[in-house]
């Protein structure tokens, strides 16, 4: 693949690279949107906490960690159940490289952060399985957009990230609502992709409210709030009200399919100004496809952040190069910023050392 | 009163003439903080609102209008006993014109306003007279710091206003619990200040929290927590976290003073960025006095909005001349702000002429 910095071109290599350059040397602000749902806590489906219960708490860690360098509402910082850390190490990292602004939006949590954060009116979401799984979609939608639009006014670009744990498999219900085909197609945070879970789980959900496999092509408010998740809504409304006036970055892995179907039937226009931002360990990635899904929705740049674990010196960085967590809170997003906003003054071999920093400090204070 | 544009430069002459020439062309952000407190309900001490128990709604409606051109917690917008509008219509009309992204955070209150805003962890205020009157103080300061320290990040410099009903009884009492003399002379919403009531209201309350004047001249988070308002802590630490590195407009009449005491006595640092605007009708009020509450804390410039509606076609914006309502929502900060980037692009005649085509707009729609 090409490459522009350490960012590879992963999709749409043309656009992909005119939507690099136009973020050189550009003044982002980082928005992370946090929301928890119920789909998190079935067994097996999500490695992002040290197990189901504790998913309400990884996306405030999350928050915490990026704006305070530390989490407060849980002791160290959020890990897999065999204790490899969150990529939101990896976004912190970035971001404080390249000394960019961060706001945190909730779409709706469980477990409130310690810290400021944007409040957009939702509520955490229910298990997809009972097929009513998000209230107020079209409210949190509006009340985003607006955010978005202002926000668009304080930077140059932003750049979008998302930390909900249980969040494939809600985007898989959202794309499979909508008739687009991401069976086996979406990513996960475990080395072992549990893509039969995962499409059971969208089956019962889809049969609980009624619906099936594309029939709420055309209403993607219903698709969220039968399937979806509750960062969904906070997420496409902040796209929509910002790619109006200046460039996105969507940053997350195959997640963010769900959220560009959304914007996509929603307001088509605003994607001449989105792109995708992602890890190398997605767009790599033997057990999804998010290209795929991609091309089944618009024509956006994919980029992906030539990040590489395997010379690290901690085993819980390398874990990463095992197929481990891969993406989250906008880990490839933030990166492919920090290398477009500094050039050469972050690669990839600047970018570990200080997440090897970063990971010494805050594994050995746990 | 030498003036620079339609800014009048009130207080501090020299700095303030730096001061608005520093902001000349900048980019601003303006950050409305809203709260609530039980004090406003005390009979006769506001007219921030139809009837006392109103003005839980007041804060969530300026914000609403601010960022909505039209409220959605009540009906039409929030206006005195006699029916005169909000200054959040003098706010918007500024910052519209001026094209000025809002932010809407949150220091604690009753009703939430159906728009995104940023929560701090507050709570509601209590009635001051119960000595105990705001919750989380310390912790509240603490997060708006961080939000400004972000802020700070995404514009050229900050304007910071308020929506609080009550809140001079508020100042008076913070003001009067740090040791700094303001008995008579903050200022009122209404055209007879009803100072024999603010004076009786702190003095109650002072004793019930078992302090006395100047007993918590360096405990101002106490200060607050025992005789101030949830507005306090969330404005008092955006200036903090926002002045270390950016110009800050502290938007509003004489409560911006209980502000800089605060500021003032956890980092007087910061105040050599810090300026306090507001209207002409505070700073020519011969019932109230900013300057003199100003210049027993810090030498902070003082600019006024050269706003005049003796003009105006309407009885309910002619009645600002009369002295009701005098400033709010930072509408004279959000004046200077319009003018400041815009030049000679917004003169009173212009801003006066938009704040009467709003006011059409709201009050008919009303």
């Amino acid at each position: 693949m090409k490459k522009v910095f350490d960012v590879l071109l992963a999709h749409n290599e043309f656009k992909a690279e005119a939507f690099i350059k136009e973020l050189e040397g550009k003044k982002p602000l980082f928005v992370c949107t946090i929301a928890t749902t119920e789909t998190a806590k079935i067994q097996g489906i999500s490695a992002a906490g040290e197990n189901p219960e504790f998913t309400d708490y990884t996306p405030p860690a999350d928050a915490e960690l990026l704006l305070l360098g530390k989490c407060k509402c849980i002791k160290g910082v959020p890990v897999t159940p065999d204790g490899i850390p969150t990529p939101a190490l990896i976004t912190m990292s970035a971001l404080r490289l390249a000394d960019v602004p961060v706001l945190v939006a909730s779409g709706g949590l469980k477990v409130k952060p310690q810290i400021p954060f944007l409040e957009l009116g939702g509520n955490p979401g229910r298990d997809i399985k009972t097929g009513n799984a998000v209230d107020n979609v079209e409210e949190v939608i509006q009340r985003a957009i607006l955010a978005g639009k202002h926000l668009a006014k304080t930077a140059d670009y932003l750049v979008i990230g998302e930390s909900i744990p249980g969040g494939t498999t809600t985007a898989l219900g959202v794309l499979s609502a909508m008739g687009i085909k991401a069976e086996g197609k979406v990513s996960s945070s475990m080395p072992e992709n549990p893509h039969g879970l995962k499409n059971k789980t969208v089956q019962t959900g889809l049969a609980a409210s009624g619906e099936s496999f594309g029939s709420l092509a055309k209403n993607p408010v219903k698709a969220v709030a039968c399937q979806g998740d509750p960062m969904m809504p906070a997420f496409a409304g902040l796209v929509i009200g910002a790619a109006a006036y200046v460039p996105v970055l969507m940053a997350g892995g195959t997640q963010m399919t769900s959220v560009l179907a959304v914007v996509n039937a929603l307001n088509p226009d605003v994607l001449c100004n989105v792109g995708i931002g992602t890890t190398r360990w997605v767009v790599n990635d033997s057990s999804s496809d998010i290209r795929g899904i991609v091309a089944q929705i618009a024509d956006v740049p994919v980029l992906a952040a030539d990040i590489d674990f395997s010379q690290s010196r901690f085993s819980g960085l390398k874990a990463y190069e095992k197929g481990i967590v891969k993406e989250g809170v906008g880990a490839g997003g933030a990166s492919i910023v920090a290398m477009a906003k500094l050039g050469d003054g972050v690669t990839k071999d600047i970018l570990l050392k200080e997440i090897e920093n970063n990971y010494v400090a805050l594994m050995e204070k746990k």
